[in-house]
């Protein structure tokens, strides 16, 4: 079994190297010194990885001209594919176009095409553009343009032979405004890509196991010792800890058909398996996603009484497109009156168990289910700290109510500072909810 | 002036480079194929700034022992402090260690201090840990332990001599769980760092401008031409684009009071400008703070009957700590019927005018304000996409209603994908709960 994992493990590397390498730049002194967080990256490697490229390094450079353009040159040399994100701006921290005249040697000029571009851009959000607006007309020359479909700089783009190996390779440079990052990573983007790499392969398949409730240690230590071994005859194995559980990816070659062929087997492997029971998902969905869906598929309507989560179960729900169809409202009872004046909590039941108490909670699902007339009400009611926690009821505890057929509840204990513990409260209550839904024919 | 300027530019260059270069390299595939977002950057990039060094390279690196050796070696050369996180966990894919015992020439050894960290980390969750349950207790030769305060596996590091100049220098290896890396970052980095570089100035000062409904072209070309290079001679100026405005900052060198005299100095400078009414901060709080600090001063107590937004003003304003003192609670009323029953919109409203209509947003937050009986309340109803829009009312177009001593209406539409959509309606609501607590006395 080792030699046929080794062996394994080399076709693997073999499939790897075969890859086209990317190597992405993220440029602001803003992401160096904390005050942005990069939005970026991940929407790019996931971009990447599903058009078939290898993305070996992420680089955030700040904007000081001569390091940007050393890690440009470096970078360059290293990858087929080459993007930036940031500094094509009007302000004058945005220096990317004039480094990038000096890495691919070509002046800043005025470009017919970029100048009429920007005139409609600016045209669609009923302004005109004129050259004193600011620069946006200057490229480098031999710069393709590409069209900004949500903002008002464009694009940048060049083509060059890799003198090693006689093939082309591309080089990108986008705005770091997210939402305009998106929007260009549709057509502008890909048709680029496809014309400069027409033959690489889009066929890496990942298959995703979702778990919750075990530690990654207790999966591949204690309960599945052989699971990552036996995993990795397949493919490139990953594991990671999420907000309650484990994510487990098996990456491989392979047709969309093959990942369903996949999927089968492994669902008959360990189907009797002690992870069975912590597996609550076969794909890469969110488990917002999955509720809403479920929920749907069942015909069933859901509602939700928050205290600790402040809306958050609320907001996760109706970032599922569509969620309309089964989400009919959350009633964040924040203060005791409103718990009492909304959900119909007795007063006496606050003051004798406190409003942290699986009795409040068993109230408020009653109450919630009652006001909002659905199918499946959960309640959540806890401590989010940092003030607030004693030795009996501590900061992470928290309450909750399922109410469907029957109503039950369930008191949990978590750690995490406030934002941490207010996901993890709103996860575990998602999970309740995925409960309920599963109980319905 | 513009001599006065380059002088200027000259003296913030001079600063800037004597600053300790620190570089991170994060660590995981997991990263580069956009399976997880790097959540840990932001925080270590805000810790460094205000530890007084200047972060010039942030590296994404995947799993390959040899890229990453590659890298490591590289960014150490070039760095008073290297920081690497992730890849010190339990499963095969976790390599840092093995790499880092290449990079600094010492062989993976038992540690006793390990050992026994190891041992009292698994106590903490009532586990015993063997030599069997996994190898956290293997430290590459010459580096010292550094304890883990909310997970498992222990930290390392390694301070030696920068040849060139002979001064000492440091590395540090943690945890990629962003819990344990803040944890880890409290007294045991600080007192490494504090015991490495004793000399090093702690003293960069922000002044942050926080604005809204303007855009930054709009500042800098069109209303405020000279500001920049106006800011420019007091030090590093910045301007970010924020969800709905731009924020405006000044790094320079000074102590806490210097920041007050300098911020004294602008306010003075500003006040007639027309930037001013678009100014809503003076320092670099978010708005819901803000709203809960501002509403917490004046004794208000505040409310929300929210559906597009499905409950994100809630969850905004309760991540805030404290925000119990005046957030009562929020109505999420995404179904039709549950406006109608919850707040007492009228079925003829509905009829009408529509869900999102400036007629039903004024029942909504007329409604909630009885039901929470609260200060001030806001009402949200609009499209979030991407289906449900219309010629009409096309997706982005979002109703409100604000109720205080009177009730008033307010549409806007706004461009984005449904997330982002409802980001934006969520910031629009809490800055008009901002002006209403403002109209208090």
């Amino acid at each position: 079994m080792g030699q046929n994992n080794r062996q394994n493990n080399r076709q693997n590397n073999q499939r790897e190297s075969d890859k086209l390498i990317a190597t992405l730049v993220v440029i602001g002194d803003e992401l160096l010194s904390g005050k942005i967080k990069d939005a970026n990256t991940q929407v790019l490697a996931r971009w990447l990885d599903t058009q078939g490229f290898a993305l070996t390094q992420v680089i955030l450079c700040g904007d000081r001209p001569q390091e940007l353009k050393e890690t440009l040159s470096s970078a360059w040399k290293k990858s087929h594919l080459l993007i930036t994100t940031g500094g094509l701006g009007p302000t004058p921290d945005d220096v990317t176009k004039n480094v990038l005249s000096e890495v691919f040697e070509g002046e800043l000029e005025n470009n017919e095409i970029a100048r009429k571009m920007v005139i409609e851009h600016y045209a669609r959000i009923d302004k005109e553009w004129t050259p004193k607006t600011n620069s946006y007309n200057l490229i480098p020359k031999g710069m393709e343009v590409i069209s900004n479909p949500q903002g008002l700089a464009p694009g940048l783009a060049k083509v060059a032979l890799d003198k090693d190996k006689g093939k082309e390779k591309l080089f990108m440079a986008a705005p770091g405004v997210p939402r305009e990052l998106k929007a260009m990573m549709g057509s502008p983007f890909e048709e680029l890509l496809d014309r400069v790499f027409p033959k690489r392969e889009k066929t890496e398949q990942v298959l995703t196991l979702r778990t919750y409730k075990v530690p990654e240690e207790k999966i591949f230590f204690e309960m599945m010792p052989n699971l990552w071994s036996d995993l990795e005859k397949e493919g490139k194995v990953s594991s990671l800890p999420q907000i309650l559980g484990v994510d487990i990816h098996l990456t491989f070659k392979g047709s969309p058909k093959d990942l369903e062929e996949k999927k089968r087997q492994w669902q008959e492997r360990l189907k009797d398996s002690p992870l069975a029971p912590h597996i609550w998902a076969w794909e890469a969905i969110s488990l917002e996603e999955f509720v809403i869906q479920e929920a749907n598929k069942k015909g069933l309507t859901l509602g939700a009484a928050e205290s600790c989560t402040g809306g958050l179960v609320g907001h996760r729900l109706t970032n599922v497109s569509g969620s309309s169809s089964v989400f009919l409202g959350s009633l964040v009872t924040y203060a005791n009156e409103v718990k009492e004046n909304v959900l119909g909590v007795k007063e006496e039941t606050l003051k004798s168990f406190g409003a942290v108490s699986e009795e409040t909670a068993r109230e408020m699902v009653s109450g919630v289910k009652k006001v909002l007339n659905c199918d499946i009400a959960i309640s959540l009611t806890g401590i989010a700290g940092p003030g607030g926690g004693s030795a009996e009821k501590p900061v992470g505890m928290v309450c909750m109510g399922t109410a469907s057929s029957e109503v039950e509840t369930h008191q949990f204990k978590f750690k995490g500072d406030r934002e941490y513990l207010k996901l993890r409260f709103s996860e575990m209550g998602l999970h309740l909810l995925r409960e309920e839904i599963a109980k319905h024919p």
